[in-house]
């Protein structure tokens, strides 16, 4: 059986893992449509390679280049408006892997169509919260968590009542600063923050797992994706990423989600849910790995899940707030222009000084982020 | 809503844990039958306090104490038959907690009335086979694993298909002589064999787990309850006893339970399945744990597990025999008339010697288990 496939974000980490399984079991997949930001040579040799329906760039100065890489093998189109109507044509399932609040549009117009969405944009739902869960509420959708924390949470539910939970808890490799001091984390280059220890990923994310505010996302995202009540959500650090989140029940047994890590596997439970499909990962061998071991968070040296913590229990705008002073510090940290550990304090920051009200719509909540940003820009030059 | 329960080996460390969690929701429950084999007083006290309908215990001898003990609060009856009577009385669930082959009959009469049996007797699914598994399909009856390994690896297929599994490793604490050298392992004593580091276990079972062989009659067990084929079943090493078993999937993901050494938490499982209720255990704090370490097995050693998978491979009459031969071993060593070492020895010289045609039915395997444990008793005589 043929099922269908958009890949939102088609040229980033995740879509290049999404189309390596696709490659794989190629017969089995019918791409519609496949979109990048700007990387319009790589989008279109890739429309090309998978017979996309339609390849789209957000940029739409980038056009005419995806114009040129597809010629007459598929529609191509360009801007915001286009990612959004890419994003609403029939799919069996849309892959949301857009980094930041650019993919909110295009997952909101896949979640209206009704569609199965497998979720990788964590800033989208962080950001939009209650905003994106009452339309998949509204519109029938089904929400497949793509990072490894939430799927192996979602993993560990199946055949299982939410309300049978007792915990939930995310675990976190500690990131690559996970035994330095203060005085070796206020030193901190971007050069260190995005070597991770354990996973291969985009400079921004990576920053996010050195000052641990990606955990503190995925606090919020499984907050939305899981309604245990945030006293029921909790985090350890296991530096061997080999155990990726666990589920607590109220007899006593805990059901944990281990594996490589390696984004097809969540991506693979994704694409073949509530089945499953081969992917080429060695088995798991325990015995060579020998020992996991695990850590209480230390919320003094890395603050950032307590800021995000925080920031959902006061709820409404905060966690929008929050995500966007976290892009502006992040990308100031990157640029050089921010140590490392003042990032979580312009976010606290920033949390304090903008309290716009609960945003009820999408626009609502692009106007928060844009408010936001704004207002960690002004923190940036005091800080 | 009232359900109904009946608990055969109701005196034993399993029946008092499944007794414990009645005990805690008492208006949920009615008890149909207790049973036990001797101990009349005990078990005559457990009918009256939970006001069962009868009680039997096996040793026809000791029915005129169960008499006494029950008054005229509930039936009393003794015997092999009144056993077998007792357990194809009408209930929702049978706990199967009988130690041996002597809980064989029962749990065949409980699987015949077409019931949900929690089976926590591992011999008698070692012994049995196949003549007990098509008694579950052709009567339509439920088996709920209780042994902790084997209700993980249920909860780890929860909301899977068996044919998505890529192997199933059942965790193993390695036992109270795990770092031992083989002179220390030859000069073992009953005394030293039955400390359990992490479980409080009865002698038999305890010396199993020693010499490993528990794990290897838990992976015939496991051979029988989950059809995935030998070479997709592995064992590994993990002395802290967190882990419980796990279920590893064509995708790459592994699926965990973990949990206290409790054994309530799996017959809580079992009691409430599919839902799940509460049980009095702390909260599993990993990060107070510290360590999970794993190893592969030492079948130089240990022998039994390779003993006992080359049993099963085998097929046929080989699993009853092996499991009526380590009966026989362990109480010899346990009486002082064996040493530890020879215990695997002598289940393995009996596999040799004893190998009579593959049983058909009940009977048949009574008797594999009478003449496989004579010729263990001769195999004794020249050990």
């Amino acid at each position: 059986m043929t099922r269908s496939i958009s890949i939102l974000g088609a040229t980033g980490s995740v879509g290049a893992s999404t189309l390596d399984l696709i490659r794989r079991n190629r017969d089995q997949w019918r791409v519609v449509a496949l979109t990048a930001n700007s990387s319009a040579g790589e989008l279109g040799e890739l429309a090309r390679e998978f017979d996309a329906e339609i390849a789209v760039v957000g940029d739409e100065g980038c056009l005419g280049d995806l114009r040129d890489a597809v010629g007459n093998h598929c529609e191509a189109a360009g801007g915001r408006q286009a990612l959004c109507e890419a994003a609403a044509r029939p799919a069996d399932i849309t892959v949301a892997a857009i980094v930041g609040c650019a993919g909110l549009g295009p997952v909101m117009a896949a979640i209206e169509r009704g569609g199965t969405v497998a979720l990788a944009n964590k800033e989208a739902l962080v950001s939009a919260g209650e905003v994106m869960t009452d339309a998949v509420a509204k519109h029938g959708a089904t929400l497949l968590p793509v990072d490894s924390e939430h799927n192996a949470i979602f993993q560990c539910l199946a055949g299982n009542r939410i309300e049978d939970v007792a915990k939930i808890t995310l675990t976190a490799s500690g990131g690559p600063f996970r035994e330095w001091s203060q005085a070796q984390l206020d030193a901190a280059t971007p050069a260190q923050a995005v070597k991770h220890p354990n996973w291969d990923m985009g400079a921004k994310i990576s920053v996010d797992s050195a000052t641990m505010m990606n955990k503190g996302l995925e606090f919020i995202e499984a907050h939305h994706l899981f309604p245990v009540g945030l006293d029921r959500l909790g985090i350890v650090v296991h530096p061997q990423s080999v155990i990726h989140s666990m589920v607590e029940y109220r007899d006593g047994s805990t059901l944990a989600q281990l594996g490589p890590s390696d984004m097809r596997v969540p991506i693979a439970s994704c694409l073949a849910y509530p089945q499953r499909m081969d992917t080429p990962m060695p088995p798991l061998d325990l015995a060579d790995i020998g020992q996991l071991t695990f850590f209480a968070p230390d919320e003094e040296l890395f603050p950032a899940t307590r800021v995000a913590r925080e920031a959902v229990q006061a709820g409404g705008a905060a966690p929008a707030v929050l995500n966007a002073a976290n892009e502006v510090a992040v990308a100031a940290f990157l640029a050089g222009k921010l140590a490392f550990t003042r990032i979580a304090v312009v976010v606290e920051q920033t949390l304090a000084q903008c309290t716009p009200p609960a945003p009820s719509s999408l626009d609502d909540v692009l106007a928060v982020d844009a408010e936001a940003r704004s207002c960690a820009e002004r923190m940036l030059e005091t800080a």
